[in-house]
């Protein structure tokens, strides 16, 4: 097995993994086949599709190769069929979502270096590549993302996607450098679910009276 | 009067369908005039929007063609003031609601794959080109998607989108055959929602204790 | 202190205003601090990502310079720690937030007009250049945005977009005409917000029976 035979099954594993977050969220909406489907995919491969547009590869991967909308689409309806007893996977999926935002992460940071991003913006492409998906689904699904309200998982992220850039800096892209950069975000990500690490919240005084939707926002 | 001629009009006719569906959304969520123009806006040209990015057209159409704009502003304008009298026209609304869908996927599909879009991210790119506009309606209104929940909508939209890429595929891409798949996903469409088809939703099962939305989805 | 300088300086305060809108609205969602730094960063560049977007300037220069990023980000940090204080300032943040509203409708009707965007469509974009990262806050924390239900916003941001596509059609795009379209701009929506101008909104008759949701919405 070549190492881009191996990079494109670890991708499609990425893109599995949350295809099936996006399709639990979406039926746990009661959304039909087809919005689970559809969740799923954005899921998987929302944040690749922003990651393209910004470094202008057009069209994105997610509509260039089919392998890549055919693995979303073909996990998302498996979880639609299958999902009381995906709820006992709990932990195997946690695990496998670290994997992808650790993958997805990394190497979406080196698209945007290698796309001539300076290193500051690389990483927050970087990193949107790999929160990206998760926001678009949590938007599709009415809520306020979960990777805005807690534990470290942005952060992880962010993190990596940094030393993804010192490393591009320092000439050192092999596969080896760049799995210990996977490697961190993974572990940052499981041991802060296993410690329940969190990013503080601000303390907030009680509104003042009055409805705060109609006034303005500050 | 010429075939561009004719697809000009047959376009603009989709761009006012489709902003009466985000005006008359915008009104009952009483939004001001300028909202209801602007939700008529993404509705009408949301969908083509984004086609455009992924397939390089920049500026996209709906900015560089002043009729698109022109089209759809007017349109929510004329709605806002309207509206009463066009919720007797619901099922004159749905029909050319279904006539632009057909439309707008058909026209999406065909750009793609003339852009070298693989066929598959070509259907996906017509389909989005279709229900984008819907989508993002949805989510300036705080409803999750519509097309997500219910009906033969987006479903019709990708088989005519397939239909369109077989014919490509087969250098049939005159006028009629291109027709055929419109009037393919337009009595899709409308049988489905004359015999109220729509897409399965998932059996659920309850949720467990504690709050749904502070643990994590899967 | 040159031209380029000063605007740069004036591109900067714009970033930080809009930036400290979107944290507070983030703090006040009880959103945690990589959430609240997401959600500026979401408020202040979103709208120049967009316009970079739809004009090809790629990669969008939110990400091609940090300076952008990085005053977003230590905004919002502020405003995450000093959010009590802020409230104060309430009357200073309105103003500030009137200019950047000015400057970046300014600055993105220009962008897209040098792009050879026709003036109409270049009037869109520059409009949604000031609004965008308005309707960005509003999406990621929950809210049907603020800019399409009350007063005078983006109609303000749309009438200087419109005086600066007559300045540039006349050949007049030096420093002094763009800083008059500037300041129509901030003084309209200065009146507006002083005289509680606001757009109309239409008159709604009672829903009839049964779950708006359910139904199809015309």
């Amino acid at each position: 097995m070549t190492t881009s035979t191996a990079l494109l099954i670890a991708d499609l594993v990425g893109v599995a993994v949350f295809a099936a977050s996006g399709a639990s969220a979406a039926v746990a909406k009661r959304l039909d086949l087809f919005g689970v489907v559809f969740v799923g995919f954005v899921a998987a491969l929302g944040g690749g599709i922003f990651r393209d547009l910004v470094v202008d590869e057009v069209p994105p991967l997610a509509f260039a190769d089919w392998r890549y909308a055919t693995a979303a689409a073909l996990t998302a309806a498996a979880v639609f069929w299958l999902h009381p007893q995906l709820a006992r996977l709990r932990t195997t999926v946690l695990v496998l979502d670290a994997a992808g935002l650790a993958l997805f992460t990394v190497t979406g940071t080196l698209k945007a270096l290698d796309a001539h991003v300076p290193p500051f913006g690389a990483c927050v492409i970087g990193m949107l590549s790999g929160i990206g998906g998760g926001l678009g689904r949590d938007l599709l699904t009415g809520e306020i993302p979960v990777v805005l309200r807690r534990e470290i998982y942005a952060v992880a992220a962010f993190a990596g996607a940094v030393m993804v850039a010192v490393l591009h800096g320092a000439g050192q892209v092999g596969p080896l450098p760049l799995a210990v950069a996977a490697v961190l975000i993974f572990v940052l990500r499981l041991v802060a679910l296993r410690r329940r690490w969190a990013v503080p919240v601000a303390t907030l005084r009680p509104p003042r009276t009055g409805d705060p939707g109609a006034g303005p926002r500050w």
